[in-house]
């Protein structure tokens, strides 16, 4: 790769001269040439053809374009696929390699700061942290800990858990993150697709009601696998993994599980006794259907629930409409937990059917570590669900934590962020924690309250701790039709008609998946569903890739660019000259005969509908524009030397013009280049001028 | 689309006013602006810039290229992907589509005479049919009957099916294909690898030892199936179908089934008694054995099968080596079995355990139509045989087919070749027939015996129909280790080392496809074989398609033209402008943020080791080339927008450069062209002068 600013070549021509001499003369000669050629062609359409200076220059433009196509027939050869992959990998692995690189001339306790800083950002952040940003990060901290108190317990009763655990889960990882994340707004914690997760897969292995503690444990052995999965991903710098679920068909499982959770807040709402383990709408609704047909639910509970559920609705709408309602927004929830347990507490309601918490175990988060199964007989089914469980956590972590760094106009390390959110789910997970991640309303909440730094975590950390240590015992008459109703006001921020609306107008296979992924969610369950969104994704690559058809091009007037001549309506063609180039990426197995056999329809008499030229002029050249070729495969060069005996056959010339690098090699390896006679050309005016007969009828 | 013959400009001007006019004013302008553009940068070059001259062009030349951008960004709105998809099964059936418009205008006899003559090609060449021709016919039909029958029988065992069955195997397909098929040299009939999948598949669903009668039912009743898919994909012109298994894979598969076709004649060779009904070396091997551990094989069966082997190789070796020796060769199998039958009817061998073929029933196909097993339990298995069964057939018959087609240089129709193998199966299905293909080793020598037409496929069915008649008892006492050896001898042919050489040498991928279907076959089954064989090629696909990274691109000296640097090693970089374009052909949720760390990173100052350009230069202006990009969804287009912002944010001009129809048309629809402040430009080049630091810089 030779670089020569054009400035040195005449500054001082001795330095660059092995390059400059022949880029010089080329220069010269082809400026040359090509004015003349421009005049030429010019005075070629005001109908006056060979003039005996057009020959001299015929001469020395044949020199430089068989010089040109020199340059692409003898070009290196290209890196290996193993190169490829090493150099990929070298990409992935790039920030922390140029860091460790750089490492390595400095003394060792330099070093070990600069891994401790790279791993616990908040070493980072700490030194220029000042009072102000304490006071705002304080306020949202305590903000946060207002919504996030009663939705824990209600995510933690929606896990099919004791309430504490939700609280538990709320202590230990927002400190864990703090240290080592670089979100400045995630508000770690339960969320409720998370928690749905859970409730949807694990009782598939053990039923939760008989074997409560059993399930238990699984739960924190999935949250265990969950972290060590995301923080390999993070450590192996697999970031890119959380992208394989496309965005539309996150949107799509998102709103899937939104509506899957809030049929199952029927359960609180209606205080209905026995319920349906599984997740899909049907069996949801029969389970309800059943429930009413027994009369075995309780007005009550609907009353106080959808009461407080519209209190907190109209809130956030006030505190939408007018920033001052802000805060009663953020700490309605918890207004309406303590409303409501006083209401049941005067009104003794309890005796008349409303479901209560009744006792939540206080104190600080027990040890978990000797709890976790990993010699159970269910290991396998218990690491698929981590697995399932980490990579959902991660990619919604992600999502949140982009989209609120973009806001703040800073960038959020993919790696770091798993590593992170790996560590903590590991700690998480022995501290008798379940999966944890960055929960979207709460991080909203956390960002409109002005939060600074991950401090505004620790604080509500704190809060929560304070209320496991003290509270726990003021919360037994909470109802648990409040629970299912603060999260129901949860859910609506997990489904974004308006992005579907988007991605149904941009790519209408993007929308299949996307609604796939709703539609497996709500009515199979949710591994269907993100099966049915990754296949519909991969898919379309593929269709995509090896769509066959191909497009005439035709020459943008006053340019020697070539363009599709539907796109450019005001492209013209060359008569007698066909320049086509393949729609697809590939030429393979699966697309090669088939635009062999277009191509030969294309240019074979008997379809006038396909011809793009007008008839009195046959076609003698067809171009191959292989420039969109990333790939070509034995069967692609078998098509492609088929097509080239067929056309020879019936009297018409080939030439392939500007194939890509491993192209070119395969062309090379395989003798095609010689086989089509070295009709391969850097652009599709050098294969123009080069063959006389269409360089004639073009003119 | 607009069609202009350059000519027609000065011949008339008034007819192509509407586009001349434009077109002339453009070519004047921007010729004229070129020229003088191009002597400018020459002077540049020798570092006299800025002379009032350029000053005047260069608004001109602004004009010329804002017009071009203007006419990237208002381009006409694509066709939709449901246009796409009828365009493409309009190309699909062209062909007979457009047969059929042609056909409407002429009379009723002669559309009927048209469609006849277009389903049975015998009534085209039969016209054109000469005595000479039959005399070539006769010889090589005559030839191919030697070979053809001991070989029908020998695949008829290896189908677990009694001998008679190859036979009348031989005589209805033949003759049915002679009416239907477009090829001359294609010999119908059972083959080797067909039969092997029937015992391998078939087997699973009755055992042919318990119920030989359901079995050989269930074997005509998928034989239908096949026929049923192969001449539905013909009619719907799906012909492409056979292309989804890739040559590679093909390859693969043929050579595993060769050999474990081989390992199951050991069967014959060594007169065993008890045999696994699987297919798998493993269990091959482990039954022989257990019969040399039992000692339940007789070496006479070696014995014999050895010598004829031999025998027949070394005739077939001097046929190769000399031409006159040809004949002996193709009759050697049928010489073999007639001295061994004499032998063993001599020797009485067949009381020394030497195994014979004992009975064979003969006379004249019986119809088998009320054995088809529509409404048995098996039916859904059966059909799934069936639809593998078809494919493989037609895969093989086509590859054959068009090789020996390429070599007289004439075109298979694929479809029509569906069409006709189709009722070939079916009418083979309700005569007692199981499934016919086209054979390899019968086709060479109807190839090399100088066949000139299908008549030498009659003259075959003819003399097989004769031998059915006449001589089965004769072939009581043919020892069954000849047909062994027959089989033997014949599968060479499927095995094509120098082909598997070429993949590895062109394709590592296609390489692995072929090797999965190799040792799929081998050690597990058919079925994997073939499905490790697609997956493997549609990972590819995949991987192609989405493989991140991206490469620079550098002005090739004296021409406009941006090429790969490193591909194109002359390739001059401009100082300040950084010119990118993507590997892949998508740009989508598996690699777009990807793509933009690693541009981000180029740029960011700390990796010099990526740094293309000079130092003292910094970027200004980075342009993505976007004519690779195929589709771009969602994810793609977001993290086009953020890398634009991050590029703002540090100072550094972005442009995109020729996106393609589709690609343009959802930038404009998620406004990122005006995001990006129009920044949308045809070529390159004129990126680097629409932006003025970057042209300062250039010079």
């Amino acid at each position: 790769m030779v670089l020569v600013p054009s400035i040195s070549v005449t500054q001082d021509p001795v330095e660059a001269a092995d390059v400059a001499a022949p880029r010089d003369r080329e220069t010269q000669l082809s400026k040359f040439s090509q004015t003349l050629q421009n005049q030429q062609r010019q005075q070629a359409r005001v109908a006056s053809s060979g003039n005996e200076e057009a020959d001299t220059v015929d001469s020395e433009k044949t020199a430089s374009l068989t010089e040109r196509s020199r340059w692409l027939t003898t070009a290196p050869q290209p890196p290996s696929a193993w190169h490829e992959v090493v150099d990929y990998l070298r990409g992935v692995g790039l920030p922390s390699g140029s860091k460790l690189s750089s490492l390595n001339k400095k003394p060792v306790t330099q070093r070990v700061a600069c891994v401790l800083k790279a791993t616990f950002p908040v070493l980072q952040w700490c030194r220029s942290y000042k009072p102000t940003h304490f006071k705002n990060d304080l306020m949202s901290g305590l903000t946060l800990a207002s919504l996030c108190i009663p939705q824990s317990i209600g995510y933690a009763t929606l896990a099919k858990l004791d309430p504490q655990y939700g609280l538990y889960t709320s202590v230990v990882p927002p400190l864990i993150y703090a240290m080592m994340g670089t979100s400045k707004e995630l508000a770690i914690g339960p969320v409720a697709v998370v928690s749905m997760l859970i409730s949807s897969m694990v009782p598939q292995i053990v039923d939760p009601g008989a074997e409560p503690v059993l399930y238990r444990n699984l739960v924190f052995t999935a949250t265990f696998f969950a972290g060590i999965f995301q923080a390999v991903s993070g450590l192996l710098r697999l970031g890119f993994l959380v992208d394989f679920l496309s965005h539309a068909a996150l949107v799509g499982f998102m709103a899937g599980a939104a509506v899957v959770i809030g049929f199952q807040q029927l359960k609180g709402l209606l205080g209905i006794a026995h319920f349906t383990n599984r997740t899909d709408v049907v069996s949801v609704l029969q389970s309800v259907w059943r429930s009413f047909h027994h009369d075995s639910w309780n007005p009550y509970n609907l009353l106080i629930g959808s009461a407080f559920l519209s209190f907190i609705l109209i809130t956030r709408f006030l505190g939408r409409r007018n920033r001052k309602f802000f805060c009663l927004a953020a700490i309605s929830p918890l207004i309406s937990v303590i409303l409501a347990t006083v209401l049941v507490y005067v009104t003794r309601a309890d005796e008349h059917g409303v479901k209560i918490i009744k006792h939540i175990k206080g104190g600080l988060n027990p040890i978990s570590a000797q709890q976790l199964q990993f010699n159970s007989p269910y290991i396998g089914q218990v690491i698929k669900v981590g697995l399932i469980i980490g990579a959902i956590a991660l990619t919604e972590a992600m999502a949140v934590g982009r989209s609120f760094a973009a806001m703040k106009g800073y960038h959020l390390d993919g790696n770091k962020e798993m590593v992170a959110m790996g560590f903590t789910n590991i700690i998480g997970s022995i501290t008798s924690c379940y999966t944890a991640t960055g929960s979207f309303s709460r991080t909203a909440v956390n960002f409109s309250a002005g939060c600074e730094t991950p401090v505004s975590n620790i604080v509500m950390a704190i809060t929560v701790l304070m209320a496991l240590e003290l509270f726990t015992r003021l919360l037994y008459y909470t109802p648990i039709a409040i629970l299912a109703s603060i999260i129901l006001a949860a859910l609506p921020g997990l489904i974004d008609l308006h992005e579907a609306y988007h991605i149904w107008k941009v790519d209408k296979m993007d929308f299949l998946a996307c609604i796939g992924a709703f539609i497996g969610v709500l009515f199979v369950s949710v591994e269907i569903g993100l099966l049915i969104a990754v296949t519909v994704s991969f898919v379309k690559i593929i269709l995509i890739s090896i769509q066959p058809g191909i497009e005439t091009l035709g020459r943008l007037p006053g340019t020697d660019t070539f363009c599709n001549a539907d796109q450019y309506p005001m492209a013209i063609m060359i008569p007698g000259v066909m320049v086509v180039r393949l729609k697809s990426s590939l030429l393979c197995f699966a697309n090669a005969s088939f635009i062999k056999e277009r191509i030969m329809q294309w240019i074979s008499r008997d379809d006038e509908g396909e011809r793009k030229i007008d008839d009195f002029q046959t076609t003698q050249l067809i171009i191959l524009d292989l420039s969109n070729l990333m790939s070509i495969d034995t069967s692609g060069i078998a098509s492609l030397e088929e097509l080239h005996k067929n056309l020879v056959s019936q009297g018409v010339e080939m030439a392939i013009v500007n194939p890509k690098w491993q192209v070119t090699h395969k062309l090379r390896l395989t003798n095609l280049m010689s086989k089509i006679g070295g009709k391969a050309f850097l652009t599709i005016q050098d294969a123009i001028d080069a063959c006389p007969n269409a360089k004639l009828a073009s003119i």
